[in-house]
């Protein structure tokens, strides 16, 4: 199955913070720290554990440029 | 100035498409294509030209994780 | 592959209109309209057209409630 | 009143679950489970119980299609 | 009819833009420009022209902090 | 450095409430009260505290608009 969203960064989750309804997802890609906000029941529907090979997925629209 | 937005991924804009509104800015993240879809208010205001040394962001809400 | 966006809502595309950088996909879903926005180059990559069976994804952070 | 938000889904709350911060709102539509992460501040606002009626909304920018 | 979405500002519609998927609705607040970036079926089916009063929507996940 | 979010609000922060992955900004913007809903690291990060002058950002296709 194939996803609109553009970007798709292979990471490693590296840490799992869960509070009652949100959880943090720490990932490192390439050496570079990406942070996730999704939901607690994402985390156990995943079953999402710090080691897991994931992929960060950004709709195109909720990337912002800076320079 | 800091930004709450957690992920700031430092690309290289590669190539960008303009539309009457929208604009598609292409970046290289060591590597890895990104696309973000920003106003085209955006690129004239940050005068952003392929080649440009830019920083991506993106909210922690805004990332999804696939596993 | 399972993702962590908590809506998805399996619908027939109904419409594609592709502007320079966006697309706007009509699908329906169980007899409601629903629309996205996506990169013309996602619609490319999936290679959508009228009729296909897709899903529909949002992340729970990005619905709202209305009452 | 009229919002630009394209995708309006008329649900059933089916559960509430609240954080500090954030709440889970579990809404079902036409058998199929929606769920939203809003505030708790929108929660007493809107005085959300289950069984209330509601409309789930969601802007075409924020949703994502896979095929 | 209440939303969920905490940020509500009461604007003036100064510029519309329409591209063929996308429009930009630049409003003034008190002041300051604010600009959305909506479908052209909502600029249409709110039938928003210069000079029209409207609510600014943001949910609240979606603001960002600077300091 | 310019940022391509098109919103940027100059307001004072007049409260904030921690969960264990999400934090409730609330700030004053000419009158009007804005929420952001931002991550404790986010917080953090920024030395974020009531009566701090900040910017809230807001990228355009995170703007509805009512009529």
């Amino acid at each position: 199955m194939k996803i609109s969203g553009r970007n798709k960064l292979e990471a490693t989750v590296k840490e799992i913070v869960k509070g009652t309804v949100m959880a943090k997802i720490v990932m490192d890609y390439k050496g570079t720290e990406l942070v996730a906000a999704i939901t607690i029941d994402s985390v156990a529907d995943l079953d999402l554990v710090p080691g897991d090979k994931v992929t960060a997925l950004v709709k195109a629209t909720e990337m912002e440029v800076l320079k």
